[in-house]
């Protein structure tokens, strides 16, 4: 850092995973000024922000909170829930101010690109564990095979949070929040086979993993390829979730009875209602991970080279018990928290643009 | 029939077992005048009710037309749904009609036994399959061991009705709409067990059951043995329904996520509904077992004596073709058609009262 004043971060959103961004970019190993924002009196009361000294109450309907918040900051996070990542990040870049996002927004980053380089932004986005860190690893696999001389055929990416206590019927708790569960298993997954890109349903191809210590996993395909899926060129690749053996049936089941439908049905009593934000509103009452349960992170990518050659890169994560961030949130933020340590460097790393973590 | 001018019947719902019921009683072989009702111009409309002369409409808001729909009859068949079957029992009885009670509702009936005894009337309620035709065979069974001078000590009745097809995720079609079956899967189940009655949770117990021309098919607890429970002497008893192995994990899966709740919860939009509600919509649009499918009754009550010796009783049931009577509707409204006419003969079988079908 050349300046004397510390560089200042807004962190948008402080959710499980943004209030731990915040709390590690607050830290005392960290010079920075850091905010957190959100809609939640609730969200900002969280003792893991108790180092952020700036906290702002945003208000749904009041925009100028949020944009003068954006605009007095060096650097951005933004943490927000998927479905209003894309605006976000688009009203972040007008604002001119670099990001980095976490949002997991479903649409392409594409028209950001344009309007980032317009506007003389830089902006990094799916910059979590997968997609985050599993593109940069899946990168590093497949440069491996240019490196040797041979090409990366077959590269799967597994990726998932879980909780360590089994609960049926679902065998799932997170941080996350339903809607953006969900939404995993109903976006059509892009997948590389046969060196064309293939549109799948999400929550098919199950196959079974074993990890030590843990047992035996399910995974399934879900859409975390993202913009790997035009990046590398590797004609064979696949993002799958991690679950416990069960919780993908029930899924299933739920997709296929019509509960993840956003076409409102009509009760016998008149109401009129969406299944899908019906279904959110009953999952989220036991959804939700415990301040004191504990959860593990799965992470394993796997290539195979034409050479007949195998790698893999295989994580195992457990709660953090001193700090209290679980798994989820901390694989999750931490990916955001050393890109941003590195860009605040030189408040660049690539110049004006919205890039996909596999650039980096 | 001693009178020249014919016995008249009123049967209340066009529901696909009210309208097999109205046919039958309006057929060639019966010399009933027979008037059915519905709140539903499309239920009336069904061309099995061809032979029926009178078509009734009710109107929800004006009981008047009910009333006097019940007060022109010398007999009512009560089709109505469950959840206002008790309601419109107690109506008939206090316009001093004998009725045949298939609505299976969830109220306990003495209370209406009282009233018909004051109101010098007869009724029937349960009259269906299962409770209906099984409690005389389980009765029957009963009996057998006592002429026999030993005595039942495990009566298990199974009962389904099934779509011959298999769909995924349900495996499950019906004529009766999903609320009722529901409320199956949700009522507190009596059964004895060592000689006293315990209530157990519904969808317990599982076992398998091999059918032949079927194959294995899965019974679990629901709550059918109703007054048979305080009527029989027999110390282990359980009404156990018949369902393809998987429906009941789909159920179980959905109570237990809390899908069969009442009570009402919001959702992000903030709209205010009950889980049950709207599953009984999601589930009403596959629901329905159509005109054209085929379907299947399996029927077993099996009694094992303390002499050793066991017996049962079986049924396999199959759609009529002829008359393109499903066999559900068929299975459960003969009985209330043979019960009926067996009750016209001379317009009484034990007086007033309102008695369960082992008292038959």
């Amino acid at each position: 850092m050349s300046s004397s004043k510390p560089l200042s971060i807004a962190v948008l959103g402080a959710g499980r995973v943004g209030a731990v961004i915040a709390a590690e970019l607050a830290s005392d190993k960290n010079p920075f000024q850091v905010s957190v924002a959100d809609v939640s009196e609730r969200a900002l009361s969280n003792p893991i922000l108790s180092l952020v000294a700036d906290k702002i109450l945003l208000k749904g309907d009041d925009s100028s909170i949020l944009e003068s918040c954006i605009e007095r900051h060096d650097l951005v996070l933004n943490c927000v829930p998927g479905f209003i990542g894309y605006k976000t990040l688009e009203q972040i870049i007008r604002l001119k101010r670099p990001c980095i996002d976490i949002s997991f927004f479903p649409e392409r980053h594409e028209p950001l690109d344009e309007l980032a380089k317009q506007f003389g932004v830089e902006a990094w986005f799916d910059m979590g564990l997968a997609p985050g860190m599993s593109s940069i690893v899946a990168r590093k696999l497949a440069d491996y095979g240019t490196e040797k001389g041979t090409q990366c055929q077959d590269l799967d990416i597994f990726v998932g949070g879980l909780p360590v206590e089994r609960t049926f019927p679902l065998q799932y708790k997170a941080v996350f929040s339903p809607s953006d569960v969900i939404d995993e298993y109903l976006r059509p997954s892009r997948i590389k086979r046969g060196g064309e890109t293939v549109v799948v349903a999400p929550l098919t191809e199950p196959e079974y993993l074993e990890f030590e210590g843990v047992g035996t996993i399910e995974a399934f395909i879900t859409d975390g390829l993202r913009s790997l899926v035009e990046f590398l060129d590797v004609p064979n690749m696949r993002e799958m979730t991690l679950r416990y053996p069960g919780h993908k049936e029930v899924m299933w089941t739920l997709r296929e009875l019509g509960f993840f439908d956003r076409n409102e049905v009509m009760t016998r009593d008149g109401i009129s209602a969406s299944p899908l934000a019906v279904t959110e509103a009953i999952l989220g009452k036991s959804w939700n991970l415990g301040e004191k349960e504990i959860d593990r992170t799965l992470f394993l990518t796997r290539a195979r080279y034409s050479n007949g050659e195998t790698k893999e890169v295989r994580m195992l994560d457990e709660k953090d018990l001193h700090t209290g961030y679980s798994s989820m949130a901390r694989t999750t933020g931490f990916v955001a928290v050393a890109v941003a340590e590195f860009f605040c460097r030189q408040m660049k790393i690539l110049g004006p643009g919205v890039y996909a973590p596999e650039r980096l």
